[in-house]
């Protein structure tokens, strides 16, 4: 949980039993490559800091995955519209590696707000960082070629990410066919 | 500010003296109809609460203008992304309508943060809300025909954005041209 009280420590100063309090909510949990943690359909009762491991988000369109989200060692992830609302998920979350996260739930989270209002801050930062990464996505996707981005891909995303998500899998990301990425991979490397 | 008052205690409790408060940090500020409120490129410095009147934000795209946001009387509104950043904006907030506005700068939600932690709600409710609608948004640009746009958009703008915004900024709004709008309303009428 060390990365946990960095995490925290970066948005506001944290005592030792706030902290205590904050980490015995979050739960380890280990997930197999390809095994489903959340399905479409169903209800996200939890965020998930990740350990160690490769999770992302997909949606299927036309019977077709489309990967809207990857995270690994030290981000958060959800399907966040259904684990703010609880309602259920438009979105799969799935394990791409064998993944050990720390989970938290609603719950928790609610009732971590109202013992302690300071850790809305962290609630508020959790929804500000995904609404900056869906708007950027939107605006990317509806505005870049498709060099500018893989580029910005490249840019935005930690190393582990880069190196380890599928091709196919960061293809269908950037709305391209696996064949376009692979041309526009050639070229950088040419260039 | 009775709006104001009535929407914060619909997220937590809130004492006379903390309601006075935040009320002061609220600036009261008048728009003429078609007046630009915050510039494409400019920093998005407050977030703004709309006492009577109609804004909506804009990008360009191509030279043409996609509305991507409409408020009226009750409603936040900002360039969100570069109000919680304060980095340049990528849209343009205007008035469609004289409108009168409550505004709230970023250095005084800061302030209001620190000194009542239980604002970090209201931040944490924005957030949120600006989320879900832009992923929506995107979602419903994604998935519906014309027609189930233009429904989906009745079911969920106040009776006022459906009868005074003009056709044609909500054509943009929905991608489609102001002729198709056009013909899929008649449709509706006619069923």
């Amino acid at each position: 949980m060390k990365q946990l009280r960095l995490f925290l420590e970066s948005l506001f100063p944290i005592s030792n039993e706030e902290f205590e309090y904050i980490a015995n909510l979050f739960i380890a949990e280990n997930y197999k490559a390809k095994e489903v943690i959340v399905q479409t359909g169903q209800i996200a009762k939890s965020i998930y800091l990740i350990e160690k491991g490769l999770l992302r988000t997909y949606h299927l369109m036309d019977g077709k995955e489309i990967n809207t989200y990857f995270a690994c060692d030290g981000q958060f992830i959800s399907t966040f519209a259904s684990f703010i609302q609880q309602t259920p998920s438009i979105e799969t979350l799935e394990a791409i590696e064998d993944t050990m996260v720390y989970s938290l739930s609603k719950e928790a989270l609610e009732a971590a707000y109202l013992k302690y209002p300071k850790f809305e801050k962290l609630g508020r930062y959790m929804a500000e960082q995904n609404y900056l990464c869906v708007t950027e996505r939107t605006l990317v996707m509806q505005t870049k070629t498709g060099r500018e981005k893989y580029l910005h891909f490249l840019e935005n995303n930690t190393l582990k990410i880069v190196q380890r998500v599928p091709q196919h899998y960061i293809a269908s990301f950037l709305g391209m066919a696996p064949e376009s990425l692979s041309r526009i991979r050639k070229e950088i490397v040419r260039s």
